[in-house]
């Protein structure tokens, strides 16, 4: 059996979307794809011939408007995957720690790692994790908003950081062109909480961030709640 | 044997770096390092313990800085190589079609691809092709500046095409979030040459393309034909 791993680039947010398919079944899911991107996403799809079976979300997110509605619209057979904690409505699958979603000879497994959002899940398939904004490279999700808790986060990155060394890190955002990292690396060099930082510590540095709030924020948590679908919005 | 291959983008060119090494030996090779993103490059060969061999151009660059000259300074055993039809001084190895390198237990072969530029250079890794601006992701390079020639990329991406159709092709650059795509999937969808297009087509094709200079051209062609040394340059 053979994955085909597309990671694609949404550059406005810095958002990574992952297309991963079964080679020989056609069977796709998809994680974190984006509105803006969707016709690029859509299109790629179609050219490799893909079953697209399963729209993954790692959380509600605050920075891009999700493009899970309109990729159902146009993939009538996929459903749509949040996690159950993330409380929308929208999902046609709340998926639970431990869950598995198959795609031909492939398992995806569902890893709680709330912290960012308290809905925020990471998924491994095989030697790769997706990470979401739970464990960035050399960074980590912010916790100031969307029931963040930065207590809850040191918890899921200790949780993640049992995976093998050698897995792969795939987050949902880097913001400086680094598009893979590995376990044993974040251990090591993460600077929120590589070289065995203690819970303190770690929560008195993403306590300390300085960071203004996303500008699409008061659009796409909104938008995102119903799964990206055409909403009215008053802006505040 | 296990390969470390890590893709680096640059967001204001939408340049894609790749530093490539032998997991077991540590040598390591970068093809199209940049100017603006030599710091987050040094540190990263340095956190995974590399040892840098080579610093490779896939042609002397018109919309970017290299950091080849800095990042030697910094790893002063490894060697500049650029093609020998780029015609600069600057390099420790002048590469000719069909020439190999090693790093480790892995080989690089250099596989000429003039077109975009006369000097440019494609570089063939196991499965993957690295095409520079030759052959990008549904789409191809321009050719009308620095020797280019329509007719001379024809005939280039046509040998890039005797890869294997599962062959991954990652290219110098790609405005649209890809990241990565096949030697089939360009057979059958790049938007210039796929659908064997013929020559007189392409050529017609090429020459229609509608592009402005590169912002930086006037300052990144005479920086690169130096590997990117600090000069005094009076911009036109």
């Amino acid at each position: 059996m053979s994955l085909i791993f597309r990671p694609l680039f949404e550059k406005e947010s810095s958002t990574y979307t992952y297309l991963l398919a079964d080679s020989k079944t056609k069977e796709a899911i998809i994680i974190d794809a984006v509105s803006d991107t969707k016709q690029r996403d859509i299109g790629l799809i179609e050219e490799l011939g893909l079953n697209l079976k399963y729209i993954i979300e790692t959380h509600v997110h605050a920075d891009h408007i999700t493009s899970s509605c309109p990729l159902k619209a146009q993939f009538t057979q996929a459903q749509i995957v949040l996690s159950e904690a993330s409380l929308v409505a929208c999902a046609d699958v709340l998926i639970k720690d431990g869950e598995c979603l198959k795609f031909g000879e492939f398992t995806l497994t569902a890893l709680a790692t709330p912290g960012h959002t308290n809905g925020c899940m990471s998924y491994v398939v095989g030697d790769k994790v997706f990470t979401g904004d739970a464990l960035l490279i050399r960074s980590c999700g912010r916790c100031d908003f969307q029931e963040g808790s930065a207590d809850k986060l040191f918890d899921s990155i200790q949780k993640i950081f049992t995976l093998p060394d050698e897995t792969y890190v795939y987050p949902a955002h880097d913001y400086g062109g680094r598009t893979v990292s590995s376990i044993w690396e974040e251990k090591a060099f993460n600077e929120m909480i590589g070289g065995n930082v203690d819970k303190q510590e770690f929560v008195r540095r993403v306590n300390a961030m300085v960071l203004s709030l996303p500008a699409k924020i008061h659009v796409a948590v909104p938008s995102n709640q119903v799964c990206g679908a055409r909403i009215m919005i008053n802006k505040p």
